[in-house]
């Protein structure tokens, strides 16, 4: 039922050597080469959701870190297995396995990684304590809002008459304050916290769930944030792997 | 605008004396003797959220780990303040401030907390992270359902007519899918990680916004739980300081 896709080698090679970064790599590579970890990821889901399903933040997370990592890929069997519920208690992805422990929820396993990383998180305590503020801030401030509209008008199928329309509304006129508040939190920065951190990770794949919208576009502030961040090779390998593992595995019509 | 009450410096002490708790007692108070942490409260909420206001997460949190702390009352004026969005990007409560630092988000504020306080996260590293994916868990899978159900039935003032029941039955189906998938985490389990932990402080705050209806206490091993959780006496001190806030502060018919 369930399938280990082994990436190449050479592939975790070449991410290491060109990157570049010598602030912690030792400690990097002391995290990363007994055993490259394992993120858990969908066999194949509507095209809708590709590049929004969760896995792509842990993916940038890792390609950010430098660390090699292998897929677990899963069916929606599997999902509903005890053994994968074992692993992520309601069934989603993506979960994670490294040789010391295993770990769910995309903003733990991101926050797991970035404590390990200095390219996520810097070192000094009260920095790190900023990052993971933003970490919570961008899933339960932004996201929620967000995931509403998302539901409203993308996921739920049912009767959308007057009454759901005057809903929508009301939940388009709370995601527009959580951006305009972010508008000025951007104001004058490059990344959320100035430098690039985990944070901007999560915040930046919230933010693709309105790609279908104008929401961003319209904040010339956000938009270049949200273009400046989906730039960053890091960013760029992750959704590259990720929309391939669904095409390699795409239904036949 | 914004109103600093001082909590007497006696109750501190008697937390700190009566709580007898040694493991990491000499941690805990070099952590916190030099001045009492700042949490930023509401100075008034309509009744329907006493009792929910996340700054209970807070109190609850603080109050496990030992930690005196003293109330920042702000008001609506001050919450749409320039100087108060300069601490809390939303103008949310709680805000937090304490001698290292400032630090916003509910979640990160109990996991700054909580990593510096054996009373509600462990020591050994594969196990703190278990207790951050269980806060990212509590307030990224099971809230945002949990979110908006309480959003369309208690916030949510516009028209409901057949549209919005339907929207509202399938909201619920994710709810219960969720609290189920939690009966099965909790099984032969005192607390979601065996032991109590700061994902148990989030959980609870979040099964508590179903506290009208009948979705925890028709799942006899949840309903247990919350129990259990809230019959804690760092919870009941923490509701109490937070429910008397809003006494103090109540309009004057």
């Amino acid at each position: 039922m369930v399938e280990w896709c082994w990436r190449e080698q050479n592939v975790f090679l070449n991410i290491f050597l060109t990157r570049g970064k010598l602030l912690g790599m030792e400690r990097e590579i002391a995290m990363t080469t007994a055993h490259p970890v394992q993120v858990s990821v969908l066999r194949w889901a509507p095209p809708i959701v590709h590049g929004l399903v969760r896995d792509l933040r842990v993916r940038w997370a890792l390609e950010e870190a430098g660390w090699p990592y292998r897929e677990h890929v899963v069916s929606r069997e599997d999902q509903a297995s005890a053994s994968y519920r074992e692993l992520q208690p309601f069934g989603q992805v993506p979960a994670f396995r490294s040789d010391e422990l295993t770990l769910f929820e995309s903003g733990a396993i991101v926050h797991h990684i970035a404590e390990r990383s200095p390219a996520l998180m810097p070192q000094e305590p009260a920095s790190r304590s900023q990052v993971t503020a933003w970490m919570f801030g961008a899933l339960n401030s932004v996201e929620p809002p967000i995931m509403m509209f998302n539901i409203l008008d993308m996921v739920y199928q049912g009767p959308k008459g007057a009454d759901v329309q005057a809903l929508r509304t009301w939940i388009v006129g709370w995601v527009e304050s959580r951006l305009d508040a972010l508008v000025h939190v951007l104001e004058g920065k490059e990344y959320v916290l100035g430098r690039f951190t985990a944070a901007d990770v999560l915040l930046t794949t919230v933010l693709r769930i309105l790609r279908d919208t104008d929401f961003v576009t319209k904040r010339p502030p956000l938009d270049a944030y949200q273009r400046r961040c989906e730039a960053r090779p890091a960013f760029r390998k992750a959704l590259e792997d990720h929309l391939a593992n669904f095409a390699k595995h795409a239904p036949s019509a």
